[in-house]
């Protein structure tokens, strides 16, 4: 197993590669912006990561790996259209920077470029990488909407919740690590194991992120603390709030978000004493902690050397212990 | 060897039973409206024909059939947006009947869902089927890229307008048939040969709609005749007569095409007068024969049995003799 920034570097060196110039430049051109605007890599580094942990080079989980952060940036695309979202990553959003029909037909383009990556790998590898691939992106797509549905709907259940960040989040993450496993003609029990640890800590991301909007260090938080108050998105600590609070807390909760002259800051305090006065805020935290936990019994069972799981289990400690 | 009104109910009919309700429903059910719209369901016949031409019952290829028939609504669905086209087929288009943001997301998921039709086929022949599937799907992005760059160009080719109709148009029709020749295990060279006469007849058919809009009969023709020439569109007509008209005609045409306040009907019949008077309306006309000759040429090349390469050529001179 190698260090995180070694797997960060193979795929920064393979997207510098593979982003060249080509025509038609105003469709591609978009594609080569988007693709080294930077981010984490996340992802394909776990596909790396499960190939190693599975006992292949993970040079050969390669085109995999690029397959999945390929795809992740298409849905960062259409999704920026879809939410109107002038800036990514500190820089402008492709559609803002071109046209909405560039934006359309670029993240088109890499959703197919993105299934090309396979083609690397020998057929049998290739029809159950694509066979994952395809579900987990159909998932992903049903997540964003499910995540559009719910900004007009006031009756969001936790379990709705809870599977709407599974699909839009967790389940590509899964699949990335599960990819690895593929790759590695690893067992199908192994495979879906490793599937639901990326899964499992998926979510726990996710609702690690709900928390930090509101909770996180304003010093060390990348965003602006609070800005999921501001913009009355139903997160996991607003529907926490809903169900733990007392009627005097909820029916709070539910004016300070429908007033519309309320001024941000006295917004942001207020809806955080709720979330911490409903208990909702421990609650996610105890959330996080449980997913987390729950991602870790699953990699206990997976039939691979102690000395990989503690790699990945500290992987995913570092995560959930992440500040920003 | 079945009438192609067997073949379009084959279709029709799996499409029926494909689309079913399933959640989230403001993802699902406009993809289901655009698969029931309608259409002459060109491209998965010609994908069936071409399976039993090489031996194996249409149904065998029926699944890559239809994903060529997905891929093609959709990529209806995210033009129509580009285009900001209010109308399909005499209904509203998705994004207009729904909205901007579900035409996306509904787009995108469909193009998912056409991979998934491959999955039921072995490894070597998913393998096969999503390679061509992939780059014929990318060059149609490449021409819909195309055709946006030329509406702000005034110095397109004639060779870079029929590139860009192959791309967008032909390289599906000639994938469509290869489809079925891979399902049927036909040889390499026999697959290359009846793509090539699918991108050829679909070179011919895109050219042949350029004429129809211009000359078709009122009558018969579906669509508003000169459609073309009121939106400035630059056809293969348009460009032709910019090659072969004098500099007097050259002038005209930029003239009346650039004129704002010229009358509609008055407009359609000086360009068409111009068409005719340069050469271009003949030039048209003897391009589709020569690419529908060049598309029977290498059907002759094909190792298949008389009678079935007389139900592919008595296919092709039906459509060139269209006057719909």
């Amino acid at each position: 197993m190698q260090k995180i920034e070694t797997y960060q570097s193979l795929v920064i060196d393979y997207l510098e590669n593979y982003a060249v110039s080509k025509d038609p430049s105003n469709l591609y051109e978009p594609i080569t912006y988007i693709l080294k605007l930077g981010g984490k890599r996340l992802r394909p580094v776990l596909t790396l990561m499960s190939a190693e942990v599975f006992g292949v080079d993970a040079k050969q989980a390669l085109n995999a790996a690029l397959a999945v952060e390929v795809f992740h940036n298409f849905t960062l695309v259409h999704d920026d259209i879809m939410d109107e979202a002038p800036i990514r990553r500190g820089k402008q959003t492709v559609h803002d920077k071109w046209d909405l029909n560039t934006g359309i037909l670029s993240g088109d383009a890499m959703l197919i470029m993105a299934y090309q990556f396979f083609e690397s790998y020998d057929s049998d590898t290739f029809k159950s990488l694509i066979t994952l691939f395809s579900r987990t992106a159909l998932e992903v797509c049903e997540g964003q909407q499910y995540d559009i549905d719910f900004e007009t709907r006031n009756d969001v259940t936790i379990q709705e919740y809870l599977k709407m960040i599974e699909y839009k989040t967790a389940v590509l993450v899964g699949a990335a690590m599960q990819m690895g496993a593929i790759v590695a003609n690893a067992s199908h029990t192994d495979q879906k194991a490793i599937y639901d640890f990326g899964r499992l800590l998926g979510i726990a991301f996710q609702l690690q992120d709900d928390y930090l909007d509101a909770f996180g260090n304003p010093e060390t938080f990348g965003k602006q603390v609070g800005g999921d108050i501001i913009e009355n998105k139903k997160t996991y600590l607003y529907l926490k709030t809903l169900e733990l609070g007392t009627q005097k807390q909820q029916d709070s909760l539910i004016d300070i978000m429908g007033n519309q002259s309320i001024e941000k800051d006295e917004k942001v305090n207020k809806v955080k004493a709720l979330f911490e006065a409903s208990g909702a805020e421990e609650a996610t935290q105890v959330a996080v902690k449980d997913y987390t936990n729950s991602a870790f019994s699953v990699l206990d069972s997976i039939n691979i050397a102690n000395e990989n799981k503690q790699v990945l289990r500290l992987f995913g400690e570092q995560l959930m212990k992440r500040r920003v």
